[in-house]
Parts: structure tokens; sequence; C-alpha cells
């Protein structure tokens, strides 16, 4: 078996995202407690540790934060993005300006709770998966603005990806199909209307609606909100011509059952928004002190 | 008593916000689905509704979507932010060009899910502590570029703000103390540094560190960490000299508790970042379908 | 045979384009032309004509700029994008502020000459084809800044669009092949790490890199630089497996021929970036002189 | 004779453009194929080679997006802009992050080629009309977004620039003479508008309005679509006074002739937005492979 | 004479100013003053008033800051851009929502005040050499960030304008000089490099440099610091041939005998950057209160 | 005594501003002047001097326009930012290219000039002071755009900062008191909206309003525009509870006079937006010349 690459985010991305958080938390006067109560040359070193067991995602940003207040800071890397970690592991050591560690603190750890928190829960659905043929995938419920990031830990999690944008892939839904006047006519639609390059997928919530779009030739079929027999029928109706996405009622008790069915992929908006962050801290020790 | 008013999105906050997240959804193409299957002057009605009950917050942002996609727009709230709802209350009807409508629908559910999540887990710990004279309030453990939102969605749910980042007070931690030489240093360096319209919060982990700090005249001490018995001391200790804040081990099931303690404020991330999304949905109606 | 419907440009897409390029034409001071010599409350009627016969696009940025510098201006659309024009035909008619219309004439010139170009060169590649089966598509040499632009310039002309970038479709080339170890290797690589909306499309010289390419399941083939003869035996030994692509020595004089092959695709950069501008112009009378 | 030195493009505008470009071919998910088939640390080099000949312009852009995806890239120029090439000649070597140049090369190229075809272009025209004391200038008709750049390639091309905006110089057409009530009004608001390092120019049909135009002392007269004899006179009449530009008509064919007319400046817009790419490419060895 | 039309701020100049000081003051939080104490739907009527006698300068800005917090507000200007006031004169009234009033309030004047200051200070040298031919005009010398600003308020003033940046027009130094090798070489150097819509002034120290200069041919000669005496034989030696600027020890005492030496224009950066503000208020009637 | 630490700019808003102040003196051309006469490789030295004797503020701005026009500038500063000068005292020298050097000259300066002419303004009111136990203060009064620069200047200066937005505290002024029903209701309200890291300030005109404020626990009361009778019977009625500012009438004759009333803190808008430059000048040397 191939095991896939990672992804990896474009500097650009990363330094863009940093930037901007960097500049909401410092505001108008920047760090004013460190500014009263440290003075400009002082230095420190910090370790970044996890305080709970799970998978890592962020460090590139978490990495930028330190370095776009401190040029010169040395960091050593002891774990990588989509690495595990336990309890209480060291992820990184860091060394340079005080104040600048101080400062960056809140913006890389918001960046890597958040990211790390969303590999995490990916991860337990594709534990929960494993063995069978199906894979967990993200949908476009994300925070608006962190859509590239949240789905890149994703990725870290072991997870796949689905449409990053609304202009990426064609998903016709029921109100398109109500509009185009059926199933086939709004697949013919999106054919007529797309490049080459396009993937065009269809949610149907009946077996007979599936029918009707395989008759039309998607490249993918989203079942949506099916019993899990309804997903094994509609797995042998399909009969390997299209990939199939089962999507609604998916948690941690019925994701199993439902990869079971022979779906392809199982798409969860548990994995993105509102994953539970994974804990992670910084300790930091002021050199000479 | 007064009943505080809540507090107003800038119009400029909103635009920026909503901009930002419509370019990230739309990319380089745009609605492709939606173009493929949709004529451009189709209009359409649509129902905001809740799926689950909560607590309301981010319908300026859900209504400039949409606005942004069609300027002519016609939106009749039915609720407004903070506004408790049921499962299936309908929150605001909207009626436009049906492309349009379906363009912005899932930014501004994004928005509106994640900010009603936020507002929502606030009122469940304000629920928690109702009839202590103690509040509720957040931290900067908040979504990168999302915190102006969150803490207004935190004052949606009933909970107050601490905060919104480094330079509008001061909070002497650790390590400031460490580097300082003390508490008492620690704090005299920040009245000497900040100006008379900044506060000074200093945060201890022990009933001596408390003393030493009450001794140095802060306006609020964090009291991280201390056990029920601790708190309950230091409540004693301080006599309502200054504002008392309480972290460390916050949860539904200990909130209530720390709060007959008698401290002023319970501060959480549990609220912010990662509080469970409320699920909203967009129900439409093509005309003449 | 279903018409494919045509892209829409978002209006905050046009917005951002027309915003920049009036920003970069006004510099410091403005149009300091008009404010010498027009009364800043003349008004001016205007009619924007072809001078040379060919398709209209990039009229939502045309009107963007006049509404900017004046928002009262009344456009009236004599045509739509991707209609035919001959050469002084009225494309629309504008009434406003006369030093608004003289300070927005060049950038609204600039985006409908360049685009209309591109229109109209797509549509001579497009009416050579006319009965093969075949149909015309775009590459990624577009202009820096403009690709969705001139992408939607090519649909006005009848084209079809290639990937809009780096990250809406795989297209593994030589570079790729020989680090990847082989065609085989490259695309079992790329489907590993691709999620399922993703197509995959792989470039091949030879026929033998087509059979290798074929054996491992791409979306779509790219033959690059082959002779007519190849490319019709690329044809019969696809049978229509996969979406065939040709690029390579793609001209006015050559594309029937290519097309006559039997190809899906012919890709060509002659009609983005380099397209030559369609004449067109304003005419203006200002009122009361 | 002085030979004029070359405009050079200042840091920040060059990292502005290269940054847009990268970002907008790199979109949310990044440079995928490179990604599924690249092990991060790959290495190459690079050769930039020219498959025409033409003169280069660009390559601070070219450079630029090569360093944006690999700080580290080592750069070796063996031409410069300005440098006149021959079809395979190689402009620049490069070695670095197989993946990082593979990123960056598109958007590197569509800067060279397109600014390079500008040069190229202008330096036709430049070349037609050698031994006239004439220039080749450029005009306000030029890609949205791109003006600084295109102005920049006329003069590695031997071209010489017009105004950059509408900020930059006055020049006075027939709507602002209509509305000012003759050529001598519209020249003398204009005058009494203007700061003393502002110029002024006036656009005339006729020989008319050019005796009309000079006795009101501007800085240049355009002579707009006159006959070649006319432009003849024009040059008598003028008699040296002032600057003389000739538009209208002027393709390669024509240009020698207007500017054995003697008049100083021959402006057209056929060597900006809408210039012949040069072809140039990119060859790439992956460092062990 | 012909009196010189008044310059126009260009709307999109006006928003792009208006909304970062407005998103300067609001910070994250917003007027949370406002907020507290007054209820949303609260109206207020307000006038803007001078507090001082001078010249008005900015009121596009001013009004565009309510506009931008109330879109519905209503404005009456009762005075125009470059109108003289006295103390206690109404400028223009304003009704709209009180909240929003309070929150643009201070943005609005903080413009007004400064570039009113600008122009008031610009009327006073202007006032002070009326009857010679002379202009006073800006330089470089201003706010970072609101040059166009306040050369625009220089113009409302009275004054002429500089040039507005390194861009567009060549002013040559001494150091410029230096490296030429001389006043000739240097102004040649100019000449060459310079299109033809592009002024050329040149700063000299002495008589000598004078008509070293003159003999090659500049557009502007630049007298800095010459005595009084040397300001009359350089307008002598100069015969009328270029235009003579002055510079150096400008000031309200000494800018008449400088301008009756016959100079064409004088220049100071005092009438810019630090010209003290015009003091203007704004008085609010909450309605119903 | 505990001397306070001095501000420090963070190196993202450095950046930020210096990049706009260049790019608005760059514009579209750049420094057109320098292309024109100074070979591309040339170097010079150059010292920053001070003309005038005061306080410098704004070097981290002024060393970055250097940086940004050449990395590899060499900069050795002689002084720090809040350090005094004599008339004619080096600052800083600085090594690098010498069109580079010219190119940022004016912005470097720019920056330097006004803040140090806030800092050494602000320095001259502190004197006045001096063995008073008031402070200078600054209001919101400052350039739009600038304000953090400035109130980073008024510390350099010796000052004190006032808030730096409408959101960091809350000052309730006559208009919130009239819509809120009066002192003690706007107080009440401002204290039940605001969080507990805000610090609320009231503004007052008489003695009785100071009753009513101070009974309602504000932390700062604003004594606006009282004698010095007033301020000293407002000194003995707040008997040392809550701070107290005056404002009005404020200049360097009355604020001896008024901080002997023994009021904590004077605030004046004199000392930011319209402060006098301080002159500041770059001699520079061209190698080799």
């Amino acid at each position: 078996m191939i095991r896939p690459s990672l992804p990896v985010l474009s500097p650009l991305l990363v330094e863009r995202h940093v930037r901007e958080a960097l500049e909401e938390d410092l505001g108008r006067a920047g760090d004013i407690t460190s500014q009263a109560t440290i003075a400009p040359h002082r230095r420190a070193t910090a370790t970044l540790s996890s305080r709970q067991s799970g998978i890592i995602a962020g460090l590139p940003l978490a990495h930028q934060a330190f370095r776009m207040m401190d040029p010169g800071v040395e960091i050593t890397p002891e774990r990588d993005d989509a690495d595990p970690v336990d309890a209480d592991q060291v992820i990184a050591r860091i060394a340079g300006n005080a104040a600048a560690i101080l400062s960056a603190e809140r913006v890389a750890l918001n960046f890597l709770m958040h990211l790390s928190g969303v590999a995490t829960t990916t991860s337990r659905f594709v534990r929960e998966i494993a063995g069978t043929g199906g894979a967990i995938c993200c949908t476009r419920k994300t925070i608006p603005g962190l859509r590239a990031l949240e789905k890149y830990a994703v990725r870290c999690g072991g997870g796949s990806n689905h449409r990053f944008g609304l202009d990426d892939a064609v998903l016709i839904k029921d109100n398109h199909i109500a509009i185009a006047g059926g199933v086939a006519e709004a697949i013919a639609a999106a054919k007529a209307f797309s490049g080459h390059l396009v993937k065009i997928e269809v949610e149907v919530d009946t077996l007979a609606q599936l029918e009707a779009a395989l008759a039309a030739g998607p490249d993918v079929v989203l079942l949506d909100n099916m019993t899990l027999e309804d997903l094994r029928r509609a797995v042998d109706i399909n009969g390997g011509k299209v990939k199939l996405e089962a999507s609604g009622n998916v948690d941690l008790s019925t994701v199993a059952a439902i990869a079971g069915t022979g779906v392809d992929y199982i798409s969860t908006s548990k994995i993105t928004m509102a994953a539970p962050a994974l804990d992670i801290g910084l300790d930091i020790t002021i050199d000479g002190s």
C-alpha cells in the first residue's frame, strides 16, 4: 500500500495567517505586560509540550509566530505535524528573546491547540473505521477564514479532504436538482458547464435518486442521511461505478457501522469547526533568573 | 438591578469579516454549481432556522453575507442576537436572488453556528452559577482572527469579557514575576509603566502570593488552580478590596462550586475556541418551482 | 444538446479588481486634467462601442468602473458578455457625472478591450473546430493577477477552462514522473494523496507512456507535442476510457487538424495572456456643450 | 551621446506583485501535484532559457518568485533585463528545493514571458525608426494592475514612457477642450490648476488646432491621426518650440514613415497590453534522479 | 485672471483613509462608552462648527466618517472646502443615529482639524505675498500616509503643489550632482532618462551653479538658502527662461521679502506636516433628551 | 522611585507603517532622480543628525526605511529613542547602497521629525510640572493612522498615555450623561456593561457633578475646563479616592499652575497631532566621490 505524503502549507499562507493573528493580539500598544516587566535584551528558553495525548498539527504556524517577534529565535523541533504525542511530551524547544517569546506565546498556542484538536478528532474517527475500505473526510463547515488550515489538519489526522470551496468541484444538492428539473438534468447541466478537470458530485436521499444519478454519470454520489440498510444497497447498486460518500448522523459511535456498508467516504463536520482543542502549553525559563 | 446593554458589532468589522469569508469560499471561479444549474435571475425565499435549542449570536454577519451576494435581498429577522431559541424555530426569513442565497448560505451558517455555539455554551455556564454573585468570563484562547466576534458571542450568552488583547490591560503571570524579582516588584513596574486607564491584574498560585499582591495594589487578582478551600480563604483575605478571578479546572460540573466561594469572575477557555457549534440550517424554496 | 450556461463573476471579485485598477490610474492626485477643466457638477452621456467585430467580455468590470467614480451613473446595456458585435456597434449607454465618466474611461476600456480580446481569440479557435467533438481550453499561462478574469473571458468566447491554479487539480508532468520513478508510480502517489473531488491528469510524450498511464487510471491524459498520426493512435488506444487533451503547436492553422484526430480538448496559451485586444471606444457628449 | 540608465523596480513593488501572483496560483491547497510526488527535502537545478530571440524584462520578478517559495534558493543570472537573447540562450541558473522551484515556475515564467514580450515588441518599433530623431513611447492602454511593470518593460526595450496615470501629467483631449470652450481656454485652465512640476500636453486633430495650442504654450502637443503630410507641416509650424507626439495608425509598417516626419515621439498601445509573449522555458533537473 | 479650480479627492481615496482611521479608533471592541450608555436606535442632531477663524479642508473625509457609521445619516453642508470661516461658524449640520455620530466624531474632527490647519497656515503665507507674482508651494515633508490629503489642503489654502512623490518629477540635489559629476552632467542624465511628460528641477546653492544649470536646460531651478540679494540676481540671470523656486528660511516674517525678489515659487514645509490644527468642534443634541 | 521602562514598537507595526510610507513616496515609477543619476551599485555613507535640541523618537521606523530599500544596509545608532539631543548631534551612521539611502531618506526623516517633535513637545510640558506629583498625558486628537506611533512618542518624551481608542476604556462625556439620565446612571450603565479589565472615566464640568460622580465609583474623573480654584477644591473633595485628570486651556504657560492644584494627570492635544517637527537631517557622502 502506498502511504500518502502529507500536504505542505505554503510559506505565504503561513506568514499571512500568523501576521494577522499577531496583529489581532498585539493591538495598538503591543504586549504591555512584557514591556513593563522585561528588559528588552533578556533571553529565555521554552518548551512547547502536549498536556494531552493526540496528533500534532500547526507547527509551521507556531514557529512562525515566534520568528516574527524575534527573527533570531532558535527552534528545535522534537515532533512534526501528523506525529502522535502522549501527554507531557516535548514538541519543540525554543530559545530567544524573552519578551518576544512571551508575546508570541498565545498566538502560537491558539493555532496549535485548535489545529491539533482537528487532527486529533479526525484521527479518532479514522481509527474507528480501520480495516474497512472507507475514508473519513471533511466538509465546508469550517471556521470562516481558516478553511485551508483546518483541511490541512484533517490530513494530519489521517482524514481526506472534500472540496476546498464552491469553485473547485461541483456538488449538486436538492435545490439545484429542483431548479434544474431533475437529477439527470442537473448533472447534464453541470457536465455542460464544467471543465474537464472538475469533478461532479450529486447528493441523493433515496435509492431511486441514486439510480437516476448513476445513469447520468457523475464522479461521486453523496448518500445523505440513509439507513445502514440503504447504504448497503446503494453500494450494491453502484457496483464500484462511482465513488460513494455517506453523510448524516456520523459520530464516533456510528461511523464504524457506516464504513462497514462499503461506502468509500464518510464526511462529517465534527472534525473541523468545533473539534475540541488539544491542550498544549509553553513552559518558559528566563535565562539568568 | 441594571441589565447591561448588549455590545454592537461595528459595520466595518462585519463587512471585513464577511468579505474575507466569502472570498475564501468563492475562490477564483465562484459557486460553479449554482452557475451551472440556476438561471441568473431566478428568485428564492429561505428561512434560517435553529435545529437545536440555544442562544443566537452572529446575525449581523449572516445577513451581511446574503447582502454582499445580492444587495437587493430582503431580510426579515424573527430573532435577535442574544435571544434564546428552541429547536426548529425560525430565526430570519430571506427573499432574493436564488443563486446569491445559495452562494452565501455556507458562510452565513458558518458564522452563525460557531458564534451561536459560543453564546450557547457560555449561557450554560452562566445558568450554572445563577444566584451567586459571580460572572463567567472568557480568555485570550480564541480562534486566530475571530477574537472580537467570539468575545461578542460570549456577551450574547450572558458572559463577561476579559481583555481583548495583549495591549488593553496588564496581566502579570509567573514569568513576569520571576523576571521582575517578585510580585510586588512586578506590580510596581506595571504601575510605573501603565497609563491611568489601564487595569492591572496579577496571577497568583498561593495565598502567600495573594497577600503580597494585595499589598501592592493591583486592580484584579487571578487565582489560578486553587482548591475551593483556598478560593474561599482568598475571598476572605481580600475582603472586597480588589476583584478576584478564578481559573483552572472550570467545567459545567465544577463551576457552581467555584462561584460559591465568592470569587467575582470565573474565566474559562471552554466557552470560546472550541465551543460546539449550534446546529442551524437554511431551508430554501425556489420561486416558481 | 445542452447549451452550457455562462459563468458569473462574483460582485466581490469585480469590486476588488476595479478598485485596484482605478487606484493604479488615479495615483495620489487623481485625474488632474478633468479637475482642471471640468466643473464638478457637469454631466455627460457616453456610448461604449466596438471598433472591430468580436466577442464582448468584461462588461461587469467596465460598468463597475463608472459606478465607483459616480454611484449615481445610469448604464443601459445594449450587449451582454459573450455576445458577438460588429464594428461600430453600441455596447452600452452611460449617463452621469462628466468628470467621473472621463476618469473611469481608461480603466473600463482596458478591462473590456483585453477580456474581449481573449473572448474573440478564443471564439476564432472554437469556430475552426466546429463539427469535431473537440473543445478549446486555456492553460495557466495567464497575466499575473488576472487569471479568473481571463478564464471567464475564455468561456465567453466558447472555450472551456483548464484548472484555475496549482491547487484544484493534479497535473503530473515529466519532472514529477522522473522523481516518482515512473508514470504509474506518479499516478499512484497522486491518487493516494488526493481527495475524491480532485481530478488527476498526466502529461505524456509518447504512446508507450500513454499506455502506462492508462493502466494506472488517471482522469485525463495530456498528449504533449504529438504528431497528428500519434494523436490518432492515442485516441484509438484510449478507446474512450479517459479524456484526452492535446497541446503543442496549436494555432489557427493547425487546430482543426488536431481536433480532427478525435481528442477531447485542445489547450493553448494563445487565447489568454497575449490575445490581441479588441478595439473598443467611448464616445462622450458633454451635456449642454 | 548619453545612454540613458535603465529604470529600477523597487523591492517593495516586486515583492507585492509576486506575492499576489503566487497566492493566485497556489490558491487554498497549494501545489498539490508537487506535494503528492516530491519529497519535501528533494533538491533540483534549473535553467531559465529563451525559446525565441528577443529582449529580456522581468528578471527581478522571476527571481523573487523562486525566493519566496525557497528563501535559500541560489540564482546565478546569465542575462540582465534589457539584454537581447537568441533562441535557446540561458538566462539564469537556479538551484534549490525541487518542489519550491516547480511551484514557482509558472508565476516566474508568466511575468517574464509577458514583460519580455513587451520589451521585445517595443524594441522592434525602436529598430524601425533608428536614425530618425524620434522615440517610441507607450500609453495608458495597459493591463489593469500591471502598468508600472509594463512601462518598465517598455524602457527595457528601448522605448520611452508616457505618463503613468491620470495624476502625473495633464493630457487635454477633445472633451476637455469642448467643455473648457476651446484649446486656449483648456490650456489656460490647466496652467492655472497645475503645480510647476506638472507637464501639460494637448491633443489636436488639425493644424489649425495646433496653431491655437502653440499660442497657449503647452509643454507637448499630441498630433492624433494626422496624415504624414500634416505631420510634416506640424513639425514645420512648431519649429522646435514644444515636443511633438504622434499617435494613430502606428504599426511596424508605418512607424518609420511617421518618425521620418520629424516628430519627437510616436506613441502606441501595441507595445504594452497585447504584446505577444516571448517564449521562455524552465528546464529542471532533479538532483539524484 | 483665471481662478484655478479646486482639486477633487477621489471617492476611493476618501473611503480608504476614513476606513483605516475608523478601524484604528474602534479597535476590536468598538465604542464601548456609547454601547454602554446609548440605546441602539436613539437619534441625534449635531453641528460641526469652527472654534477659530481659518480655512476649511477635509469635509469629504469628515462626512464619510459619519456615513460609514450610519449609512442613513443626513448631512447639510453650510461651508465647502477652501471656504473661510470665522470663529463659531456652522460648517455642517448632521442628523442620524446618536451612537454612530458619537463614534465617528473624533475621526471626523481629526481629519478636519489637521487638514484645515494645513489650509489655514497655507493661506497665511499666501496672504503675506499677495501682489507679488509668487506662489507658495509645499514639499515632500508630509505626515507619512497623508501626503495626498495634505497637498489637497495646501490647495484649499491657496497654495500650489510641488511633486507628490519621488516618481512624478525629477529633483536633482547636491548628492545627485556630485555623483553625476556636475550640474550639466546630472541634468543631461535626467533628460536622457526621463519621458517627455516629466519635469526636471535642479537645486543650486550658488549663482555659478545657477548659470551652469540654465545652460543645461532644466524646467525649474530651486534656489536653496540664498540671500535676498542673490535671489534677486538669480531672477535677473534667469530672465524668465525657467521657473525659479526659492527655499530655506521661509517663515511668515520672511516670505514677503523672498517673494519680492521675483521668484516664481516659495516652498516651505511649515504648511504641511506640523501646521497647527484648526480648532473645530461638534455640538450634539440627542433627540428627545 | 521606579523609573518606568519605555514602550517597544512591535516589528509588525514598524514594518507596516514604513512599507505604506515608502509605497506612498515611491509611487508607480520609484525614485526617478536617483535612477537617472546613480549607478545601481554605487555605495554611500550617511549620518542622521539633529539640527535642533530635543528628544528623539522614531528610530526603529527610520532604520526600517533604509533596510527596506537595502536589506544589507549597516546602521550604527549613536542615540536611542527617548534620548535628548543637542543641535548637530549624530543620531545614527548609515552605510549602504547610495540610491537606496537617497530613496529612503525622506520617509525616514518624516517619521523621525514628526515623532521627535511629539516627544520634544511632550518633554517641555513634562519639564514645566517637574516636582509636582502630576503627569502629562495625551488624548485621541492624533493624526489619523498614526495613533500608536504618536502615543509611543509621548512616552519617549516622558508623558503618559490616555486610552488608545474607543474600545480600551470607557470615557463618559456630557452626551452620554444626558442620554443615560445623569452621572450616576451613566456610570452604573458603564459598570454593568464593562468587563473587569476596563477602566471607567467620567468627565465633569462642575464640583456638583464631581460629587455625584464620586458617589458612583468611577476609576478616573476628568475635570474639564475648571478654574484653578475649582481644581483645588476638586482635589480636596476627592481626597485621593480616584485619579483626577484635568483638561482645557492647557499650554506651557498654564500647565505648572494646573499641576500645582494636585491633580494626577493633565491631558492636552498640543503634544500630538500638531506638535512642531524636530529638525533632523541626513548628510550623505557618496563613496569614491
